[in-house]
């Protein structure tokens, strides 16, 4: 069975896991309610009937928390991400059970407890998953200090920058990380381009953003950027169009900054954030499938000499995503992202960039993980679905050998991560 | 073969069909020209040659639109809806042919002619079909009298109400139903308040509406809707913008009295009406696959005591419904609507839901029927949809026990609808 | 195994291809260059790093040409595009190498240097492709003399004097042509209806035209159009909006002779030009999946009696191309074009296609090839995807024999071109 050997293959492979949320200082769950506290079961079981209020009581305990989830995972039992957390629970910490609930989650609970006090659970958590390193995502105004920036990478994630701007606290948090205050477009670049050498010294191998869908990349004039950031500079109330203008204007010169430095930008398209407001922590945000990669074109023509690691939100995007890779040099195919990150999907999705987008220019995947266990069945569950293709268009359909296929695999898992970020 | 013994055991789930046509005092065709005349079949034929007036003449008789559809039917051999035909007229109508063509109609016209006369046959469909009662589409001002409403459950459909109350037709109709004007907004909630009661009282289970891609419900001004009302009550022409807000105003009166009356509203999304306007009856509406459930974002956030079961037009809209119904409590997916109603489409779109969205938050499916025979085709074709992606992405992928998927299938088939709409 | 079966008899069907860009004075490659020069192949390599100057450099020779893509097709090994190629130089040129690259293109470039020389080579290859006729795409000026009409059949494509009628090159062209000035709505009108009587009297089987998401056919006001082409006519500089007036206006009156002279008009819609400005020749052009056939229902309706061969650029548009050949008599599913012409989209948009549009209303597929060694593998291709949704969706799901699913696959491939094109 083709598809037997290929899997085999592909899960041999040592990974670079290029985007993740992990927290180098304490990377891996250090209780039960890290890993069922992950924004997926909070939100799914809310969705299922758990009221908000039960899971984000203040000064509720881990315990507690747990034990409500626990109790209310019975709906979501078929989901994908009810098995990453079954698969977790097997894989790290030993519980046998079919299914967790409210009659059996103690002793995951001790489990977790027991295993993560261990110095050396995430380095051993990460050698059972196969990863060598993660990229982080990290604020611009972090300090990047007292980790191991060859094992957590930094990434310099700009959404605040682009977007939030206006926030007095946003512009203090970048005059105290840089040194220099905002006030005009000169000052601004010059902060801006402060971060970036902090970055890059610190090991940084990309930046980041995500953006909504209404979002439309342009120049802007000189004259409006100036009159932006001044009326921002002091303070002032900044009106909705002004704000757009600011936002764009940012967003250009991080482009510029990275064409600079040499730092691929990775662009995550498409999502509307606090959606359902009274939702969950993290479990509120969603999207609008009217979106088009025709809004960065000009971005795409204007920086030649940068890498766009491009992922989209919506699945029905993901047909521009493989053409504009087919076509323009500086766009590469990243991962399957959030809502698009389940097998149906995934399948769909990477048949078509493996049938169209040259080898080199495709990044599988990422795990977009808060804590390190999730690498593991997350990367697992891409594999299945990439082996899937793999043995049915390639091996079966196109007559190629297993080897050329678990080649084609091992390229786009682990050889553009190296040749797209430099790790 | 997991499929198989999957596909079996679902067969002999006992089934409510969640949304019908049906008319109660007339459940089953009376008639070959009741099932050839369904719009699948006029429509399609007409798309493939068909003059219109052929089958739409005055007074033309059964036999003679049976058979100019019969002698038109070699290019539908195709499609699925053509193999829904020949399936009704094999199980129900001991028609052996493998095609129903010009010159074998009258066997199946005697045939239909002759069972539909006991008066026992619309029970007997129903047994046959697995089916214990079906959802009715009332008008507004239906007296919901005559019929058996344990068995044929009223639904109030709304699209009169929201979308044509401007005419005066409607507006006598309403009156007329409810014994109160609608001159001014109290009047026309209380008229709209006495429907649901009425409805209520006699057991119904759901409002209902289909939607045009540009709708976007919001709550208008309390003075907006006094003066587009209050203009409408008095007979004045209503400019095209004051009938919008006049629509959306109903539409929002509507989801409090669900939310009152403890309806589950049902949402069907995106449908225009009269695009081919030469086209047969019911032939004639198409949609705009540029229709976001954004547009629903404040709506659902507005009551999040109504369950909203969705259902959209175009498959490409059914990440976004997954990922509304992953989120939102009160959302839950519904079916497989009309230009989606193909298994193509049908396998892509459940796959999705099932690896995505809480298991108590889906409904299957329903068949949309106009009269009873056409359950046990359309279910049958569902079931066989359902069966592969439970024996492929469940039983094959995930390794869940045939058991396990059977029981998957019929919560969403059976348990939701009973735990969505009390039935 | 039904697949085997199926493709085996698929393969045996004589073809004509409606719709390539063939030169009809030299149908097939003289050169590598003009194989590996297939936009494909150079916008493919560029995406995956090589210059565009390497490539189209002035002067540079056929020799230097195919050893510097030669040399960076190594990134391109996955994609579908490359299969063709491999599978024309294994099948018409004696090429048994697994790759082409840098150390063995000589061998390929020398052998079709030699077999290209015979005057019988063209022919050969359409008997080799099973091939008895190719539709051409020819510029509105084309004399249409000096090929055998009957083998190469003329299309009128008409981009040029819907989208640029207000270049002086191409009015002067239009002129040249028909011999009537376009100074007014009269002279355009006829010198236009000259153009279909040129076409018509050389064999012409279609209207062809490729089309911007944006665009929205509307009739003209008479007024709006006499204003709009007398200061065309007049060399005046003309305004975005006089521009989208004329394209309309002119559009529309072809559409109208397609109605007087009884030619299918094929829309393919979705193309913006020029979106990655600084690409290789034909690889600049993408598209935004948020275009709707609802732009075209008022065409439509407008013209029952012209059959309109719709193509659509994105998978995501392929369910509205469903429904609207569906309900509308005049409108036909054409093909898999371009972006959306490999197997995973193929797959699902041809298996949507069969289960819901009659069998008379679908073109399977065109090659739209500039060389003719390019249908073979492209239709193989297409047979391949054929074959697998023919077995699995008809034989194995809904019980079909195998003979009926051949022959379903003969109409869609052969049959219709006849009956549509009347070819």
């Amino acid at each position: 069975m083709p598809y037997e050997t290929i899997l085999g293959e592909l899960e041999l492979i040592e990974l670079v896991d290029p985007h993740t949320h992990i927290d180098p200082h304490a990377p891996a769950a250090s209780s039960l309610a890290d890993i069922l506290g992950y924004h997926y079961y909070t939100e799914l079981a809310h969705s299922a009937g758990l009221a908000r209020e039960r899971i984000e009581a203040e000064g509720i305990s881990d315990r507690e928390k747990v034990q409500r989830l626990a109790e209310r995972l019975e709906p979501l039992r078929n989901t994908v991400q009810y098995s990453w957390l079954m698969q977790i629970a097997r894989e790290f910490y030993d519980f046998d059970e079919p299914y967790l609930d409210g009659s059996n989650w103690e002793a995951l609970f001790e489990s977790v407890d027991r295993k993560s006090h261990a110095a050396d659970w995430p380095d051993e958590i990460l050698r059972q998953s196969r990863l060598t390193s993660v990229f982080l995502t990290n604020d611009f105004d972090d300090p990047l200090e007292g980790f191991d920036t060859t094992k957590y990478i930094p990434c310099l994630r700009t959404d605040d920058l682009v977007f939030h701007l206006s926030d007095e606290s946003v512009r203090i948090r970048l005059a105290e990380a840089t040194g220099v205050e905002s006030g005009t477009t000169a000052q601004l670049r010059e902060s801006l381009r402060r971060l970036f050498v902090h970055f890059k010294e610190h090991g940084a191998k990309a930046c980041a953003i995500s953006l909504p869908p209404d979002f439309e990349p342009r120049k802007v004039s000189a004259s409006d950027a100036d009159r932006v950031i001044a009326a921002m500079g002091r303070g002032k109330p900044v009106a909705d169009e002004d704000r757009a203008t600011a936002a764009r204007y940012v967003f250009w010169v991080l482009a510029e900054l990275c064409d600079e430095f040499r730092l691929p930008f990775d662009l995550m398209i498409g999502v509307h954030r606090s959606v359902y407001r009274a939702g969950v922590h993290q479990g509120r945000d969603l999207f609008d499938h009217r979106v088009s990669l025709i809004q960065y074109a000009e971005l795409f023509n204007a920086f030649p000499q940068v890498t766009f690691a491009v992922s989209v939100l919506a699945s029905t995007l993901n047909q521009e995503l493989v053409s504009y890779a087919w076509i323009f040099p500086n766009v590469v195919t990243h991962g399957h992202w959030w809502y698009s990150n389940i097998p149906t999907y995934i399948e769909h999705d990477v048949a078509a960039r493996l049938e169209a987008v040259p080898q080199s220019k495709q990044i599988a995947y990422y795990s977009d993980m808060y804590k390190l266990e999730f690498a593991l069945p997350k990367f697992s569950m891409y594999r299945q679905a990439l082996a899937r293709v793999l043995s049915q268009r390639f091996v079966c359909e196109r007559g190629w050998s297993e080897e050329a296929a678990v080649e084609l695999g091992r390229r786009i898992l682990r050889g553009n991560v190296r040749s797209v970020f430099g790790v």
